[in-house]
Protein backbone atom coordinates (compact mmCIF):
# COMPACT_ATOMS: atom_id res chain seq x y z
CA UNK A 1 0.00 0.00 0.00
CA UNK A 2 2.46 2.68 0.82
CA UNK A 3 4.09 3.21 -2.43
CA UNK A 4 6.58 6.30 -3.37
CA UNK A 5 3.36 7.70 -4.84
CA UNK A 6 0.48 7.46 -1.87
CA UNK A 7 -2.85 5.92 -2.99
CA UNK A 8 -4.98 7.88 -1.16
CA UNK A 9 -8.26 6.34 -2.68
CA UNK A 10 -7.04 2.98 -1.25
CA UNK A 11 -5.70 4.59 1.94
CA UNK A 12 -9.30 6.02 2.45
CA UNK A 13 -11.04 2.25 2.10
CA UNK A 14 -8.82 0.57 4.51
CA UNK A 15 -9.46 3.60 7.15
CA UNK A 16 -13.42 2.94 6.29
CA UNK A 17 -12.52 -0.32 7.36
CA UNK A 18 -11.11 0.67 10.86
CA UNK A 19 -13.68 3.09 11.62
CA UNK A 20 -16.19 -0.26 11.06
CA UNK A 21 -14.44 -2.38 13.45
CA UNK A 22 -14.28 0.85 16.05
CA UNK A 23 -17.97 1.69 15.34
CA UNK A 24 -18.76 -1.84 15.89
CA UNK A 25 -16.87 -1.95 19.28
CA UNK A 26 -18.66 1.01 20.44
CA UNK A 27 -22.04 -0.48 19.64
CA UNK A 28 -21.29 -2.84 22.05
CA UNK A 29 -19.86 -0.79 24.65
CA UNK A 30 -23.49 0.98 24.54
CA UNK A 31 -24.99 -2.42 24.81
CA UNK A 32 -22.51 -3.76 28.03
CA UNK A 33 -23.20 0.00 29.68
CA UNK A 34 -26.80 -0.33 30.33
CA UNK A 35 -26.52 -0.97 33.88
CA UNK A 36 -25.03 2.53 33.98
CA UNK A 37 -25.99 3.84 37.43
CA UNK A 38 -25.04 7.67 37.60
CA UNK A 39 -24.02 10.35 34.85
CA UNK A 40 -21.09 10.87 36.95
CA UNK A 41 -20.44 6.69 36.42
CA UNK A 42 -21.31 7.54 32.99
CA UNK A 43 -18.76 10.19 32.63
CA UNK A 44 -15.76 7.71 34.13
CA UNK A 45 -16.84 4.68 31.66
CA UNK A 46 -16.68 6.97 28.57
CA UNK A 47 -12.87 8.07 28.87
CA UNK A 48 -12.21 4.77 29.74
CA UNK A 49 -14.21 3.53 26.92
CA UNK A 50 -12.67 6.53 24.65
CA UNK A 51 -9.06 5.03 25.52
CA UNK A 52 -9.75 1.50 24.72
CA UNK A 53 -11.52 2.49 20.97
CA UNK A 54 -8.69 4.63 20.09
CA UNK A 55 -6.27 1.19 21.12
CA UNK A 56 -8.12 -0.85 18.92
CA UNK A 57 -8.04 2.05 16.02
CA UNK A 58 -4.16 2.50 17.21
CA UNK A 59 -3.25 -1.40 17.27
CA UNK A 60 -4.82 -1.72 13.53
CA UNK A 61 -2.99 1.40 11.85
CA UNK A 62 0.08 0.16 13.37
CA UNK A 63 -0.42 -3.48 12.08
CA UNK A 64 -0.65 -2.90 8.90
CA UNK A 65 1.03 1.14 8.35
CA UNK A 66 4.13 0.69 11.02
CA UNK A 67 5.40 3.91 9.58
CA UNK A 68 2.59 5.95 10.39
CA UNK A 69 2.46 8.56 12.89
CA UNK A 70 -1.01 8.88 15.19
CA UNK A 71 -2.19 11.44 17.01
CA UNK A 72 -6.01 11.32 18.61
CA UNK A 73 -7.01 12.88 21.67
CA UNK A 74 -6.89 9.64 24.36
CA UNK A 75 -4.46 7.96 25.97
CA UNK A 76 -0.54 7.83 24.35
CA UNK A 77 0.37 10.03 21.28
CA UNK A 78 2.52 12.25 19.20
CA UNK A 79 2.38 15.58 18.45
CA UNK A 80 1.10 16.66 14.93
CA UNK A 81 4.51 17.45 12.15
CA UNK A 82 3.74 19.17 8.84
CA UNK A 83 6.20 16.78 7.81
CA UNK A 84 6.31 13.73 5.42
CA UNK A 85 5.42 11.25 7.87
CA UNK A 86 1.63 10.47 7.07
CA UNK A 87 -0.22 11.29 10.21
CA UNK A 88 -3.39 9.81 11.41
CA UNK A 89 -5.50 12.59 13.35
CA UNK A 90 -7.89 10.64 14.98
CA UNK A 91 -11.07 11.36 17.62
CA UNK A 92 -12.00 7.43 18.66
CA UNK A 93 -16.01 9.28 20.08
CA UNK A 94 -16.38 13.06 19.19
CA UNK A 95 -19.23 14.23 21.16
CA UNK A 96 -18.93 12.10 24.32
CA UNK A 97 -21.19 14.15 26.05
CA UNK A 98 -23.49 13.05 23.72
CA UNK A 99 -22.73 9.22 23.47
CA UNK A 100 -23.17 9.47 27.49
CA UNK A 101 -26.43 11.49 27.80
CA UNK A 102 -28.12 10.91 24.67
CA UNK A 103 -26.66 7.62 22.61
CA UNK A 104 -27.05 9.62 19.45
CA UNK A 105 -25.08 12.72 17.44
CA UNK A 106 -21.69 10.90 18.18
CA UNK A 107 -19.00 10.00 15.33
CA UNK A 108 -15.87 8.74 14.65
CA UNK A 109 -13.31 10.97 13.23
CA UNK A 110 -10.64 9.77 11.04
CA UNK A 111 -8.13 12.64 9.13
CA UNK A 112 -5.01 11.53 7.36
CA UNK A 113 -2.56 14.20 6.56
CA UNK A 114 0.84 14.76 5.18
CA UNK A 115 3.14 18.22 5.41
CA UNK A 116 -0.32 19.57 6.66
CA UNK A 117 -2.28 18.95 3.73
CA UNK A 118 -5.31 16.30 4.84
CA UNK A 119 -5.56 13.96 1.58
CA UNK A 120 -8.25 11.29 3.67
CA UNK A 121 -11.35 12.64 6.33
CA UNK A 122 -14.09 10.40 7.52
CA UNK A 123 -16.67 10.93 10.05
CA UNK A 124 -19.02 8.19 10.83
CA UNK A 125 -22.84 8.92 12.92
CA UNK A 126 -22.26 5.92 14.24
CA UNK A 127 -26.33 6.05 15.80
CA UNK A 128 -27.42 7.04 12.42
CA UNK A 129 -25.50 5.09 10.30
CA UNK A 130 -23.93 8.44 8.12
CA UNK A 131 -20.97 8.31 6.24
CA UNK A 132 -18.93 11.29 5.02
CA UNK A 133 -15.96 10.47 3.47
CA UNK A 134 -13.47 12.48 1.28
CA UNK A 135 -10.25 12.12 -0.61
CA UNK A 136 -8.07 15.49 -1.64
CA UNK A 137 -9.08 16.06 -5.35
CA UNK A 138 -11.64 13.46 -5.64
CA UNK A 139 -14.75 15.03 -4.09
CA UNK A 140 -16.78 14.08 -1.00
CA UNK A 141 -19.56 11.67 0.09
CA UNK A 142 -22.26 10.63 2.06
CA UNK A 143 -23.24 7.02 2.21
CA UNK A 144 -21.80 7.32 -1.21
CA UNK A 145 -23.29 9.35 -2.54
CA UNK A 146 -21.30 12.52 -4.14
CA UNK A 147 -21.79 15.75 -2.32
CA UNK A 148 -21.85 18.75 -5.11
CA UNK A 149 -19.93 21.93 -4.45
CA UNK A 150 -21.56 24.16 -1.87
CA UNK A 151 -23.40 26.81 -3.40
CA UNK A 152 -23.31 30.61 -2.24
CA UNK A 153 -26.79 31.10 1.04
CA UNK A 154 -27.64 34.43 1.12
CA UNK A 155 -26.72 35.12 5.38
CA UNK A 156 -30.35 35.97 6.03
CA UNK A 157 -31.12 32.30 4.77
CA UNK A 158 -28.23 30.28 6.26
CA UNK A 159 -28.31 27.90 9.10
CA UNK A 160 -25.44 28.18 11.04
CA UNK A 161 -23.91 25.62 13.93
CA UNK A 162 -24.14 27.58 16.45
CA UNK A 163 -23.82 26.77 20.03
CA UNK A 164 -25.84 29.91 22.94
CA UNK A 165 -22.71 29.20 25.27
CA UNK A 166 -20.56 31.10 23.05
CA UNK A 167 -22.82 33.94 23.95
CA UNK A 168 -21.89 33.56 27.76
CA UNK A 169 -19.10 32.93 28.07
CA UNK A 170 -15.67 34.20 29.00
CA UNK A 171 -15.02 35.38 25.12
CA UNK A 172 -14.40 39.27 25.47
CA UNK A 173 -17.19 41.26 24.63
CA UNK A 174 -16.68 42.63 21.65
CA UNK A 175 -16.42 39.34 19.68
CA UNK A 176 -19.70 38.34 21.91
CA UNK A 177 -21.56 41.50 20.26
CA UNK A 178 -20.41 40.19 17.04
CA UNK A 179 -21.81 36.55 18.23
CA UNK A 180 -24.82 38.38 18.51
CA UNK A 181 -25.78 40.36 15.17
CA UNK A 182 -24.50 37.00 13.29
CA UNK A 183 -27.24 34.91 15.73
CA UNK A 184 -30.02 37.77 14.65
CA UNK A 185 -29.17 37.68 11.19
CA UNK A 186 -28.97 34.21 10.04
CA UNK A 187 -31.85 32.04 9.19
CA UNK A 188 -31.53 29.83 12.20
CA UNK A 189 -29.04 28.30 14.50
CA UNK A 190 -28.82 24.84 15.53
CA UNK A 191 -26.59 22.97 17.79
CA UNK A 192 -25.75 19.26 18.16
CA UNK A 193 -22.69 19.11 20.11
CA UNK A 194 -20.30 17.30 17.65
CA UNK A 195 -17.81 19.37 15.91
CA UNK A 196 -16.80 16.62 13.49
CA UNK A 197 -20.23 15.71 12.48
CA UNK A 198 -21.38 19.53 12.11
CA UNK A 199 -18.57 20.13 10.12
CA UNK A 200 -19.71 17.28 8.19
CA UNK A 201 -23.04 18.85 7.99
CA UNK A 202 -22.09 21.92 6.43
CA UNK A 203 -20.14 19.89 3.58
CA UNK A 204 -23.07 17.99 3.38
CA UNK A 205 -25.52 20.79 2.85
CA UNK A 206 -27.51 20.72 6.52
CA UNK A 207 -25.71 23.79 7.33
CA UNK A 208 -24.57 26.59 6.33
CA UNK A 209 -21.88 27.44 8.67
CA UNK A 210 -20.50 25.91 11.89
CA UNK A 211 -18.57 27.88 14.87
CA UNK A 212 -16.62 26.90 17.78
CA UNK A 213 -13.82 28.88 19.75
CA UNK A 214 -12.14 25.69 21.34
CA UNK A 215 -11.18 22.85 19.37
CA UNK A 216 -8.25 20.56 18.90
CA UNK A 217 -6.59 19.06 15.53
CA UNK A 218 -8.44 15.96 15.86
CA UNK A 219 -11.91 17.47 15.92
CA UNK A 220 -11.49 19.22 12.56
CA UNK A 221 -8.97 17.17 10.49
CA UNK A 222 -11.50 14.56 8.99
CA UNK A 223 -13.81 17.35 8.56
CA UNK A 224 -11.80 20.19 7.24
CA UNK A 225 -11.18 17.35 3.92
CA UNK A 226 -14.80 17.19 3.45
CA UNK A 227 -15.27 20.62 3.40
CA UNK A 228 -12.20 21.71 1.39
CA UNK A 229 -13.98 18.73 -1.08
CA UNK A 230 -17.21 20.67 -1.22
CA UNK A 231 -16.05 24.57 -1.57
CA UNK A 232 -15.97 25.34 1.20
CA UNK A 233 -13.88 27.02 3.99
CA UNK A 234 -12.35 26.50 7.15
CA UNK A 235 -10.74 29.18 8.81
CA UNK A 236 -10.05 30.61 12.70
CA UNK A 237 -12.49 33.02 14.05
CA UNK A 238 -9.99 35.80 12.61
CA UNK A 239 -10.00 34.77 9.51
CA UNK A 240 -6.77 33.55 10.01
CA UNK A 241 -5.47 30.15 8.05
CA UNK A 242 -6.38 27.45 10.33
CA UNK A 243 -3.33 24.32 10.95
CA UNK A 244 -3.97 20.80 12.12
CA UNK A 245 -1.09 21.32 14.70
CA UNK A 246 -2.97 23.54 16.73
CA UNK A 247 -5.98 23.98 19.34
CA UNK A 248 -7.83 26.95 17.95
CA UNK A 249 -10.90 28.56 17.07
CA UNK A 250 -13.01 27.51 14.21
CA UNK A 251 -15.23 28.54 11.56
CA UNK A 252 -16.66 25.98 8.42
CA UNK A 253 -18.97 27.48 6.10
CA UNK A 254 -19.67 27.97 2.47
CA UNK A 255 -17.31 30.96 1.56
CA UNK A 256 -19.59 34.13 1.25
CA UNK A 257 -21.03 32.80 4.55
CA UNK A 258 -17.70 33.21 6.19
CA UNK A 259 -17.52 35.94 4.92
CA UNK A 260 -20.50 37.83 6.20
CA UNK A 261 -19.37 35.83 9.13
CA UNK A 262 -16.08 36.82 9.78
CA UNK A 263 -17.44 40.94 8.53
CA UNK A 264 -19.69 40.79 11.35
CA UNK A 265 -16.96 40.38 13.84
CA UNK A 266 -14.94 43.59 13.13
CA UNK B 1 -64.40 3.07 18.27
CA UNK B 2 -66.67 6.15 19.99
CA UNK B 3 -68.52 4.34 22.67
CA UNK B 4 -69.01 6.25 26.25
CA UNK B 5 -65.98 4.97 27.53
CA UNK B 6 -63.39 6.19 24.92
CA UNK B 7 -60.58 3.00 24.66
CA UNK B 8 -57.61 5.80 23.82
CA UNK B 9 -55.33 2.99 23.26
CA UNK B 10 -57.24 1.90 20.05
CA UNK B 11 -57.83 5.73 19.34
CA UNK B 12 -53.67 6.17 19.43
CA UNK B 13 -53.32 2.63 17.21
CA UNK B 14 -55.46 4.48 14.87
CA UNK B 15 -53.42 7.69 14.83
CA UNK B 16 -50.59 6.11 14.40
CA UNK B 17 -51.93 4.19 11.27
CA UNK B 18 -52.64 8.15 10.19
CA UNK B 19 -49.16 9.33 10.74
CA UNK B 20 -47.77 6.08 8.73
CA UNK B 21 -50.00 7.47 5.67
CA UNK B 22 -48.79 11.23 6.26
CA UNK B 23 -45.30 10.40 6.65
CA UNK B 24 -45.15 8.09 3.76
CA UNK B 25 -46.60 11.24 1.90
CA UNK B 26 -43.53 13.56 3.33
CA UNK B 27 -41.04 11.00 2.04
CA UNK B 28 -42.94 10.90 -1.54
CA UNK B 29 -42.47 14.92 -1.39
CA UNK B 30 -39.18 15.09 -0.58
CA UNK B 31 -38.09 13.12 -3.62
CA UNK B 32 -40.52 15.21 -5.81
CA UNK B 33 -38.63 18.18 -4.40
CA UNK B 34 -35.15 17.17 -5.48
CA UNK B 35 -35.23 19.82 -8.36
CA UNK B 36 -36.02 22.83 -6.54
CA UNK B 37 -33.90 25.39 -7.37
CA UNK B 38 -33.48 28.13 -4.48
CA UNK B 39 -34.33 28.15 -0.90
CA UNK B 40 -37.24 30.30 -2.05
CA UNK B 41 -38.82 28.22 -3.55
CA UNK B 42 -38.35 25.17 -1.16
CA UNK B 43 -40.16 27.52 1.65
CA UNK B 44 -43.32 28.06 -0.79
CA UNK B 45 -43.15 24.06 -1.78
CA UNK B 46 -42.86 23.77 2.14
CA UNK B 47 -45.75 25.46 2.81
CA UNK B 48 -48.37 23.70 0.17
CA UNK B 49 -46.87 20.44 1.04
CA UNK B 50 -47.58 21.47 5.00
CA UNK B 51 -51.50 22.20 3.92
CA UNK B 52 -51.36 19.11 1.31
CA UNK B 53 -50.43 16.37 4.37
CA UNK B 54 -52.77 17.79 6.79
CA UNK B 55 -55.68 17.89 4.63
CA UNK B 56 -54.68 13.86 3.82
CA UNK B 57 -54.60 13.41 7.76
CA UNK B 58 -58.07 15.28 7.97
CA UNK B 59 -60.03 13.73 5.82
CA UNK B 60 -58.96 10.07 7.45
CA UNK B 61 -59.90 11.53 10.61
CA UNK B 62 -63.22 12.68 9.12
CA UNK B 63 -63.48 9.76 7.43
CA UNK B 64 -63.73 7.78 10.74
CA UNK B 65 -64.36 9.96 13.38
CA UNK B 66 -66.98 12.51 12.25
CA UNK B 67 -67.99 13.96 15.50
CA UNK B 68 -64.31 15.10 16.57
CA UNK B 69 -62.73 18.44 15.76
CA UNK B 70 -59.13 18.70 14.27
CA UNK B 71 -57.02 21.89 15.04
CA UNK B 72 -53.94 22.39 13.37
CA UNK B 73 -51.64 24.81 12.21
CA UNK B 74 -52.46 24.79 8.29
CA UNK B 75 -55.36 25.57 6.19
CA UNK B 76 -58.63 25.72 7.71
CA UNK B 77 -59.50 24.24 11.38
CA UNK B 78 -61.38 24.82 14.37
CA UNK B 79 -59.81 26.51 17.51
CA UNK B 80 -59.50 24.65 20.71
CA UNK B 81 -62.14 24.23 23.17
CA UNK B 82 -61.78 22.67 27.00
CA UNK B 83 -65.31 20.36 26.21
CA UNK B 84 -66.72 17.43 25.57
CA UNK B 85 -66.00 17.19 22.23
CA UNK B 86 -62.46 14.89 21.41
CA UNK B 87 -59.92 17.49 19.35
CA UNK B 88 -57.46 16.15 17.23
CA UNK B 89 -54.56 18.96 17.54
CA UNK B 90 -52.18 17.95 14.78
CA UNK B 91 -48.53 19.72 13.38
CA UNK B 92 -48.34 17.47 9.74
CA UNK B 93 -44.18 19.08 9.59
CA UNK B 94 -42.92 20.27 13.19
CA UNK B 95 -39.70 21.47 11.94
CA UNK B 96 -40.13 23.06 8.63
CA UNK B 97 -37.07 24.69 8.07
CA UNK B 98 -35.47 21.57 8.79
CA UNK B 99 -37.79 19.44 6.54
CA UNK B 100 -36.44 21.72 4.02
CA UNK B 101 -33.08 22.49 4.39
CA UNK B 102 -31.89 19.71 6.22
CA UNK B 103 -34.16 16.69 5.33
CA UNK B 104 -34.00 15.55 8.97
CA UNK B 105 -35.15 16.55 12.64
CA UNK B 106 -38.96 17.36 11.39
CA UNK B 107 -41.78 15.15 12.40
CA UNK B 108 -45.43 14.34 12.70
CA UNK B 109 -47.15 15.34 15.97
CA UNK B 110 -50.47 14.58 16.99
CA UNK B 111 -51.97 15.25 20.54
CA UNK B 112 -55.99 13.79 21.01
CA UNK B 113 -57.38 16.00 23.92
CA UNK B 114 -60.72 16.12 25.94
CA UNK B 115 -62.11 18.50 28.23
CA UNK B 116 -58.45 20.36 27.86
CA UNK B 117 -56.92 16.64 29.11
CA UNK B 118 -54.56 14.86 26.29
CA UNK B 119 -55.26 11.31 26.17
CA UNK B 120 -52.92 10.71 23.30
CA UNK B 121 -49.59 11.50 22.15
CA UNK B 122 -47.34 10.75 19.18
CA UNK B 123 -44.40 12.03 17.72
CA UNK B 124 -42.88 10.72 14.92
CA UNK B 125 -39.24 11.88 13.52
CA UNK B 126 -39.63 10.91 9.78
CA UNK B 127 -35.92 10.25 8.99
CA UNK B 128 -34.78 8.57 11.87
CA UNK B 129 -37.84 6.11 12.12
CA UNK B 130 -38.20 7.07 15.60
CA UNK B 131 -41.87 6.81 17.18
CA UNK B 132 -42.54 8.79 20.61
CA UNK B 133 -46.23 7.51 21.90
CA UNK B 134 -47.94 7.69 24.67
CA UNK B 135 -51.81 7.12 26.36
CA UNK B 136 -52.35 9.02 29.03
CA UNK B 137 -52.27 6.72 32.55
CA UNK B 138 -50.46 3.38 30.43
CA UNK B 139 -46.88 5.44 30.24
CA UNK B 140 -44.82 6.46 27.11
CA UNK B 141 -42.70 4.24 24.67
CA UNK B 142 -40.21 5.50 22.06
CA UNK B 143 -40.29 2.62 18.51
CA UNK B 144 -42.16 0.33 21.42
CA UNK B 145 -40.31 0.43 24.42
CA UNK B 146 -41.08 2.01 27.46
CA UNK B 147 -39.87 4.70 28.75
CA UNK B 148 -38.87 4.86 32.63
CA UNK B 149 -40.38 7.87 34.52
CA UNK B 150 -37.45 10.40 34.45
CA UNK B 151 -35.32 10.82 37.47
CA UNK B 152 -34.15 14.19 38.97
CA UNK B 153 -31.17 15.05 37.18
CA UNK B 154 -28.55 17.60 39.14
CA UNK B 155 -28.95 21.33 37.37
CA UNK B 156 -24.71 21.22 36.77
CA UNK B 157 -25.66 17.82 34.58
CA UNK B 158 -28.67 18.54 32.60
CA UNK B 159 -28.46 19.21 29.24
CA UNK B 160 -31.08 21.55 27.82
CA UNK B 161 -32.40 22.03 24.59
CA UNK B 162 -31.91 26.06 24.42
CA UNK B 163 -31.57 28.16 20.60
CA UNK B 164 -29.05 31.10 20.79
CA UNK B 165 -31.87 33.07 19.45
CA UNK B 166 -33.55 33.26 22.93
CA UNK B 167 -30.41 35.61 24.17
CA UNK B 168 -30.82 37.78 21.00
CA UNK B 169 -34.29 38.24 20.91
CA UNK B 170 -36.48 40.50 21.87
CA UNK B 171 -37.60 39.44 25.67
CA UNK B 172 -36.62 41.79 27.97
CA UNK B 173 -33.37 42.15 29.66
CA UNK B 174 -34.24 40.69 33.02
CA UNK B 175 -35.42 37.33 31.53
CA UNK B 176 -32.48 36.89 29.22
CA UNK B 177 -30.28 37.74 32.17
CA UNK B 178 -31.87 34.58 33.74
CA UNK B 179 -31.37 32.78 30.55
CA UNK B 180 -27.56 33.92 30.42
CA UNK B 181 -27.02 32.26 34.32
CA UNK B 182 -28.91 29.19 32.93
CA UNK B 183 -26.77 28.61 30.03
CA UNK B 184 -23.85 28.95 32.43
CA UNK B 185 -24.85 26.79 34.64
CA UNK B 186 -26.15 23.83 33.25
CA UNK B 187 -23.75 21.12 31.47
CA UNK B 188 -24.22 21.58 28.01
CA UNK B 189 -27.28 23.05 25.64
CA UNK B 190 -28.01 21.92 22.01
CA UNK B 191 -30.70 22.92 19.87
CA UNK B 192 -32.47 20.66 17.09
CA UNK B 193 -35.42 22.86 15.26
CA UNK B 194 -38.27 20.77 16.61
CA UNK B 195 -40.39 21.66 19.76
CA UNK B 196 -42.17 18.76 19.12
CA UNK B 197 -39.06 16.27 18.49
CA UNK B 198 -37.09 18.42 21.46
CA UNK B 199 -40.26 17.72 24.38
CA UNK B 200 -40.15 14.22 22.88
CA UNK B 201 -36.43 13.98 23.62
CA UNK B 202 -37.32 15.14 27.36
CA UNK B 203 -39.10 12.43 28.06
CA UNK B 204 -36.71 9.84 26.42
CA UNK B 205 -34.18 11.18 28.02
CA UNK B 206 -31.77 12.32 26.08
CA UNK B 207 -32.82 15.88 27.14
CA UNK B 208 -33.32 17.28 30.68
CA UNK B 209 -35.33 20.22 29.61
CA UNK B 210 -36.64 22.19 26.83
CA UNK B 211 -38.04 25.50 26.46
CA UNK B 212 -39.51 28.24 23.88
CA UNK B 213 -40.63 31.59 24.35
CA UNK B 214 -43.18 30.93 21.52
CA UNK B 215 -45.14 27.85 20.65
CA UNK B 216 -48.54 27.19 19.34
CA UNK B 217 -50.76 24.41 20.88
CA UNK B 218 -49.87 22.54 17.60
CA UNK B 219 -46.72 22.17 18.60
CA UNK B 220 -46.98 20.94 22.15
CA UNK B 221 -49.60 19.31 22.36
CA UNK B 222 -48.35 15.54 21.39
CA UNK B 223 -45.10 16.21 23.41
CA UNK B 224 -47.26 16.89 26.55
CA UNK B 225 -48.48 14.00 26.90
CA UNK B 226 -45.55 12.05 26.11
CA UNK B 227 -44.05 14.41 29.18
CA UNK B 228 -46.75 13.66 31.75
CA UNK B 229 -46.68 9.81 31.20
CA UNK B 230 -42.47 10.02 32.02
CA UNK B 231 -43.02 12.70 35.04
CA UNK B 232 -41.64 15.45 33.63
CA UNK B 233 -43.04 18.97 34.19
CA UNK B 234 -44.74 21.31 31.10
CA UNK B 235 -45.41 24.71 32.27
CA UNK B 236 -44.92 28.28 30.69
CA UNK B 237 -41.58 30.17 31.60
CA UNK B 238 -43.53 31.71 34.68
CA UNK B 239 -44.28 28.78 35.95
CA UNK B 240 -48.22 28.80 35.73
CA UNK B 241 -49.67 25.95 33.98
CA UNK B 242 -49.86 25.90 30.22
CA UNK B 243 -52.88 25.74 28.19
CA UNK B 244 -53.71 23.44 25.50
CA UNK B 245 -55.89 26.48 24.26
CA UNK B 246 -53.48 29.20 24.20
CA UNK B 247 -50.01 30.20 22.40
CA UNK B 248 -47.54 30.73 24.99
CA UNK B 249 -44.17 30.33 26.55
CA UNK B 250 -42.88 26.96 27.09
CA UNK B 251 -40.70 25.02 29.29
CA UNK B 252 -40.63 20.95 29.35
CA UNK B 253 -38.19 19.72 32.11
CA UNK B 254 -37.95 17.24 34.43
CA UNK B 255 -39.69 18.29 37.64
CA UNK B 256 -36.17 19.36 39.54
CA UNK B 257 -34.99 20.90 36.91
CA UNK B 258 -37.61 22.78 35.85
CA UNK B 259 -38.11 24.89 39.60
CA UNK B 260 -33.51 25.10 39.42
CA UNK B 261 -34.69 26.51 35.40
CA UNK B 262 -37.61 28.87 36.53
CA UNK B 263 -35.26 29.60 39.94
CA UNK B 264 -32.96 31.36 38.04
CA UNK B 265 -35.63 33.65 36.09
CA UNK B 266 -36.95 35.62 39.36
Amino acid sequence: METQQMNWSALKDEAVSFVKTAATRIVDVERESLHIDTKEDADDLVTDKDIEIQRLMTDQIRKFYPTHRIVGEEGDHDDVHNDDTITWIIDPIDGTTNFVHQSMNYCVSVGIYQRGIGYVGIVYDVKSEEWFTAVRGLGAYMNGKRLPKRASVPFEQAILGFNARWLVGKADESLKQGFQTIVRDVRAVRSYGSAALESAYVAAGRLDGYMSLRLSPWDFAAAKVLLEETGCECVKVDGSPISIEDQSTYLAAVPNVSQEFLSRLQ
